[in-house]
């Protein structure tokens, strides 16, 4: 089962990314200007296909294939690509292409895809709009960012809870302007407040005579516009919703969130999630370029030149010890490199657990409790066997003994900075996993080192 | 628009989780030995929140509350539940509350909770259940464990590709045993094989006399048995699925996949990769006592603590130099310290890129080319700044060039090691999130050390 486990869950899948073949294919007709054969080769993917293909290829490569095939990029295209990219290719496009491209998108499909833009090329994709679709997607656009108004689709299916069956499904056949998925026709009170849903499984397989309000769902929830995306995905998760009613302030229905955007935020988050505690941008992708990669990197690398320099002066305080004992310093990076390590441990479960609402108010204390036990104990099982091997390397008892002080002072250190660090960064209400490595490290290093040189003096010297 | 970004997606948002006033509501009332009073708060939870509630409270309280009120592990309790902690829980469960609670789940979850157990924990709960859902259980275990076939649920509803919307419509309206959930109904073809599938919604507002096969969905995309979970969330998210139907080898219908299924196997994933990615072993949760902890996190940090005394062997052959400039002692760590960033953040976006299958081999080469020019741009970036600052500080130009061509070639290697360890371990079948911060920030912690001190004894000596 361990080996099960280890095995990559991505092994042997090719099948299921993008052909290689096709992607070489691709770049061959590329460089013969062979548009009949980029044509040929890539219409028949589906659009997220097409999205990867151009995110996986060069820039100039990318160029050189809307130039000869300017039909790659319709509307379905435009809402797969990474945002970064899809910022960068808008202002390339031509009009013509911008305005065809969005006509068939859903309200929330085209608000994603203008929210990142600027004022120009948004108001050429409003205008490309018809009336009532634009008036849609601009009153989307006046709820906050990252909120359940931008993410919800305003096409909704709604039913007089006094309905039955029967007259549901009269209503259904006669709808000429239902929206492409819907999994729930929505029960509203006469001032249209959602008051339950009905799954259209139960309505196809109940007579026509029964009442829509008694054959409703448990799992009924509704969202305010104004929630978080994050706590939508959450509820979606937790709850295992399939699709949830939207309401304003006034608690009426103006529209409905589906499982499927709830999945895309969830992975979205979750990359945010892994990014951010490496100390990357998280729009960082692998279409990005050399200088967009230094752009999201260099910040954080600047910050630890400054954070590491904190190590080296607290070590230039014990020059005098380690000229006495040189040994000391090819020691010293042991202790605060394990640090490190059960640091970023304690850091990922943490975050981990605050994101999956795990780390409450109410388990916190006992959580901080833990981790400070967890730190002693593996820092004592860590200096046995350091100290027992620097004590017989160096036949010095004295040495291991330092060792293995150094080691147990700074695993607890290191277990309680990566559960308290991202505990505050949530309290003061910033994002947990911007404790990225370097902060939790950082104090691992200092702490280390002054622990490991501090003993040495003290007991060496 | 940054800040925007910076704010926590978890502010102000405790009205999404688990409410802490009923937490310490249940506790007190466990104080108290109040059965009643429990029972009063917890009842009306979602089973998700009783499974919460039931991993935020310590083992000795879970077991009390247990033993004060032994309805609260239903079927819906036990699935939800973080595995490590079902795992404990179930061998402590009354018989009769363990086939209570299994005897309402569809198969799919019955196989989610029993596929961990030991066999007479498994055979409890089979004999528990009526003769062909026992079936259909057992029949699911027989696939690998993360396959499709273990995912899937039996409860089909199909109908033959010649059907019109009258005859589905007929055929659900007389179905008394159709599932709790679907979406589609599934064509298909006289040996049984799946060949498309219409949306409910689809079957409602069409007429009667159409033809099934005339409304079908572009989406539909079947999986095989074998394939793996992590490849079904994958393509859910990938083609945006709410549905797919399952083949075996002889592409025979054999099951259906839903969306919160695999929204649930994207989470796992997700978490696995946070974990790993630290060092952790994937179990990790907010209810694991201290050992459970030490277990879990132990074996890599002495893993480290012997690839750490790799490091300390390289700076030993340096103790000539060190003895002579122990200002090098001090300084050494920066240049290591900044590698171990620059190689996690490589790492993260490698790791993430593999998972979302955007770094493949079309475009691995170009990847890596990439990231080894971002290496040198942020390495000459960086040297500058700190060669300045050590010349100044130092009132030496030759320890700032040291600090500068170290820091040059040290980020380059991260960056490499950072995008290679990766894709060579995805090459050869491995989860690429294994290299786990360890191994990168060893190459980076030792290569670092190395050209610092050996360009110390090259130039300054």
């Amino acid at each position: 089962m361990v080996e099960n486990e280890l095995q990559s869950p991505e092994r042997d899948t090719d099948e299921f990314t993008l052909d290689a073949r096709i992607v070489s294919g691709v770049l061959e007709a590329i460089g013969a200007g062979d548009a009949a054969r980029v044509a040929g080769l890539a219409e028949d993917l589906h659009p997220a296909d097409i999205a990867d293909l151009l995110e996986q290829i060069g820039p100039a490569d990318r160029r050189a294939l809307i130039a000869l095939w300017p039909d790659a990029i319709d509307g379905d295209v435009l809402s797969e690509l990474d945002e970064g990219l899809r910022e960068d290719l808008i202002p390339t496009l031509p009009h013509s292409v911008l305005r065809e491209a969005v006509r068939d998108l859903e309200s929330d499909d085209v608000v994603d895809l203008i929210e990142d833009l600027e004022e120009p090329e948004q108001e050429i994709i409003l205008r490309a709009l018809g009336e009532s679709d634009r008036a849609a997607v601009e009153q989307s656009l006046a709820y906050p960012e990252h909120s359940a108004g931008r993410l919800m689709q305003r096409e909704v299916v709604t039913a007089p809870e006094h309905w039955t069956v029967g007259e549901a499904t009269q209503f259904l056949r006669r709808g000429d302007d239902l929206p492409d998925q819907f999994y729930h026709v929505i029960l509203v009170d006469p001032r249209h407040r959602p008051v339950a849903y009905v799954t259209l499984g139960k309505i196809l397989s109940s007579r026509s005579a029964t009442r829509l309000c008694d054959i409703t769902e448990d799992s009924f929830r509704t969202m305010s516009v104004l929630d978080e995306e994050a706590d939508v995905a959450y509820v979606f998760n937790q709850y295992h919703l399939i699709s949830a009613p939207v309401v304003d302030e006034d608690d009426r229905l103006v529209g409905v969130i589906t499982i499927d955007d709830a999945m895309t935020v969830l992975d979205e988050e979750h990359e945010e999630d892994v990014l951010r505690l490496a100390g990357v941008s998280e729009e960082s992708s692998v279409s990005d370029g050399v200088f967009d990669v230094v752009r999201q990197r260099l910040p954080w690398l600047v910050v630890n030149l400054f954070t590491a320099s904190l190590s080296a002066l607290v070590i230039s305080q014990f020059t005098g010890t380690i000229s006495r004992i040189v040994a000391l310093a090819a020691l010293m990076p042991i202790v605060a490199s394990t640090g490190g390590i059960a640091g970023t441990q304690a850091l990922a479960v943490a975050v981990r657990a605050l994101a999956t609402r795990n780390l409450t108010s109410s388990n916190a204390r006992r959580v901080v409790r833990r981790e400070v036990l967890a730190g002693i104990t593996n820092g004592i099982s860590l200096a046995v066997v350091l100290g027992l091997g620097g004590a017989l390397v160096f036949g010095s008892p004295l040495i291991g003994l330092v060792l293995g002080m150094a080691m147990i002072v700074n695993q607890l250190i290191a277990c309680l900075g990566g559960v308290m660090v991202p505990l505050i960064l949530h309290r003061i209400g910033l994002d947990p996993a911007l404790a990225s490595g370097t902060f939790v490290t950082t104090l691992t290093d200092v702490m280390g080192f002054l622990a490991f040189l501090g003993f040495a003096t003290w007991i060496l010297i």
